[in-house]
């Protein structure tokens, strides 16, 4: 390990260097006039991973093209299958950028371009420690597979039917991906679970065009009164989703997991301020971490309706909607909770009007097994390299892929994060520390060893 | 009197060709470049207003002149005061008017142009029954002061400012309108009573931008779901606004005035289909006339907030805001409404968000006295001239020149309608049949015989 460890330290000039490289390149996804960038990423993946000693094809796959490799020598396994993506987010207005968002910059020990914390800076961590063991120990302790995609910024169009064609060539134990935060810098973070999705629109009809409030108001419907009532009437006193079975399959935390939340400093005041809010709020008896994290909890992300421009029109509008979208937790069924929904609005809404319930998509939550082997051998190598006992928290946010993987390929994550909370993903001046990535690529190299058992 | 209705009857072709000489001037006082149209307007009523007899004068006001005109020889009056005005609306959609809007043509007994009946071909009503009277008498048995304008359509900025400069000039008994309509084609109508205004928008201010909507939901308290709770909290399960205080000054019908609404045909299913809404609703214990003409009523205008575009973001909004109105009616004060709904509202925000309120206008409501002698004087002339029983309704929209008349001038207003329900009013293909211009002509020149005494 130390020779290990001694490589790795020696050649940290040269991997910032990658990075850079790989960072220099605007392999932006949802931009279609960026196409050969993205391609042009991929390759550049696939070329490193030979350079090191791996096994890499591109693939092609109607859309962007993706990567695979692999240096799998132990027949007897066990077989580790790391995801990341090269593929990233426009950079918004230019003007907020302390440089250009593809000629990285080293400034107090931070890397600053777009792609270096999301995900071109994590996905290297990986390749750095599976680099160090091939120059070192000409093999690895595991079998190690990559699946570099370019499409993870657009939703990954192409993922499913990619892994559905190859599950032989995917075929794993586990699978490990550096695509999450740490809680704070420098305090190495494994996020063991995400919240699912379920997002609805609801659109609320009544005249068939805008009528005059004074003449009509009174006698018909307003179908954005109606709409207020309906989402009113999503929330009951204590901030509890107000769906008749909703938390029935809501999965309660046993009392060590609270007690690690709970462990996890956080100071609600900040917070706000931190967001703007005045205060925090939400489901009664929860902290904020169990509110973000482990509760299923139901947003208007959008409302509209009538006259919504400056000033004063007096009508009743024709129509109004909103969209609406829950988080939803281990272990609710988005699939159940879609028919709930619908049926429970449909109930509600008087016949004074009509509705219509629109779908915009939907994904379960996900929680790692937290006493799994992967999962003390991350926390061992994590506490090694960093010297600190890793933060374990979960995500509020969705990640489909999860669940997707765990159907699949029958394979569990591991969410390893080496990007700290003020990484500014998808925003302006997006960075990582250098130190994180360093520290990363050592707790990987250690993590190798350690999952050989 | 049979020498005046004579007079009339041989007048009808030459009356017409006054309606269409005025229709055909594109006075559109919304659009800055008819302001000479507009002008071309006032100075043709001026004009006629002097042919006929009348003393006649144009003012200038700062924005569009109007027309003051008076015939005043009874020393002992009383003197009545006709209100109308001569601008008009846009056209709108060419392509929906069978005709040029402003090349007037007379089809199945109607006059259709814009203008036809809002409100040009109402105001001639009135001078062609003083036409006649000074024609065949050479005076008129009242005073009579024609206060014509060409901003209605504009709000009448100026006004109010004209008549707290010409109080004398103006000074009345009682004011005439006729921009009103009538229950049914051909069945006379007095307009008693309007309702007040009061018009607010309420924006709720959380983080200070756009959240995702799975880190933070739940933790924070969404803007969008704050504005539907207060919009739901505004109505309570009878349909009544939940404003503590709001009905404390509701003047309650009697019961004769709740007779004669009922009395009024009114088919609650035709209501429903003409507007398009599945059904009638509105505040329990009450019918569909007096919800919209006696009882008060809250709308949501207009609400908006977040992702209002198609598709799907994960967003908590930074803000939402929702345009609120109310109808007020007699004996309401819209003054002490503004600032209970303000306190109300304010009470009822939780403090996890920051409210704002704006103020989007407000007007009382208006009652006519119902047992005055003009309003028994008009009674007698329309059922005389009509052959039908007027009928006595309310209008559910707001006319802040009522109220506004009776505090400046101390007179209140008379409402005699004679454009039907088809009338179509600043929309396409605007028209008024020439049997009601006819009979409105023959009933006003019998009016003011009756306000004689």
């Amino acid at each position: 390990m130390d020779s290990l460890l001694d490589y790795l330290r020696q050649r940290r000039a040269e991997h910032l260097n990658w990075a850079i490289e790989l960072c220099r390149i605007p392999s932006v996804s949802t931009r279609p006039e960026h196409g050969e960038d993205v391609r042009a990423a991929v390759v550049w993946m696939r070329d490193l991973c030979r350079r090191i000693g791996l096994r890499a094809e591109l693939y092609e796959t109607g859309g962007h093209p993706l990567v695979y490799a692999e240096h799998c020598q132990r027949a007897e396994g066990p077989t580790y299958l790391v995801y990341g993506h090269v593929d990233v987010q426009p950079v918004g207005d230019l003007s907020l950028w302390e440089a250009d968002p593809f000629e990285p910059v080293v400034k107090d020990g931070r890397l600053i371009a777009r792609g270096a914390a999301d995900d071109k800076g994590q996905v290297l961590v990986h390749v750095r420690a599976v680099a160090a063991w091939l120059a070192t120990e000409q093999r690895l302790p595991v079998n190690v597979k990559f699946l570099i995609e370019a499409e993870e910024e657009i939703s990954s169009p192409h993922l499913v039917p990619f892994i559905e064609q190859h599950r032989d060539l995917l075929r794993c134990d586990h699978i490990i991906i550096s695509d999450t935060g740490m809680y704070a810098d420098g305090w190495p973070t494994i996020t063991c679970g995400t919240r699912g999705l379920l997002y609805k629109e609801i659109r609320v009809h009544g005249p068939k065009h805008d009528l005059h409030s004074g003449s009509f108001g009174g006698t018909v419907a307003n179908p954005a009164n109606v709409l207020a009532a309906l989402i009113a009437g999503l929330h009951d006193q204590a901030g509890r989703v107000n769906l008749p079975g909703f938390y029935d399959d809501v999965a309660e935390l046993t009392e060590a997991e609270r007690q690690q939340i709970r462990a996890l400093p956080l100071d609600d005041h900040e917070y706000a301020t931190g967001v703007g809010s005045p205060s925090v709020t939400g489901e009664l008896g929860y902290s904020t971490n169990e509110r973000r994290w482990v509760r299923p909890t139901l947003d208007v992300n959008g409302i509209y309706g009538g006259f919504m421009a400056e000033g004063a029109n007096t009508i009743i509008p024709r129509s109004a909607g909103a969209k609406i979208s829950m988080r939803l937790v281990p272990n609710q069924s988005a699939a159940r909770l879609s028919a709930l929904f619908d049926q429970t609005i449909r109930q509600r809404c008087p016949h004074t009007v009509r509705l219509e319930i629109l779908d915009h998509g939907r994904a379960d939550a996900y929680l790692a097994p937290l006493d799994s082997a992967p999962m003390q051998a991350a926390r061992r190598a994590l506490r090694e390299a960093f010297g600190r006992e890793p933060a374990l928290v979960r995500e509020g946010g969705s990640l489909p892929i999860l669940p997707m993987f765990k159907q699949l390929l029958g394979a569990d994550s591991l969410m390893l994060g080496f990007a700290g909370p003020l990484c500014n993903a998808h925003g302006p001046n997006e960075n990582v520390t250098l130190d994180d990535l360093d520290r990363g690529a050592e707790a990987v190299a250690r993590l190798l060893a350690y999952l050989a058992g």
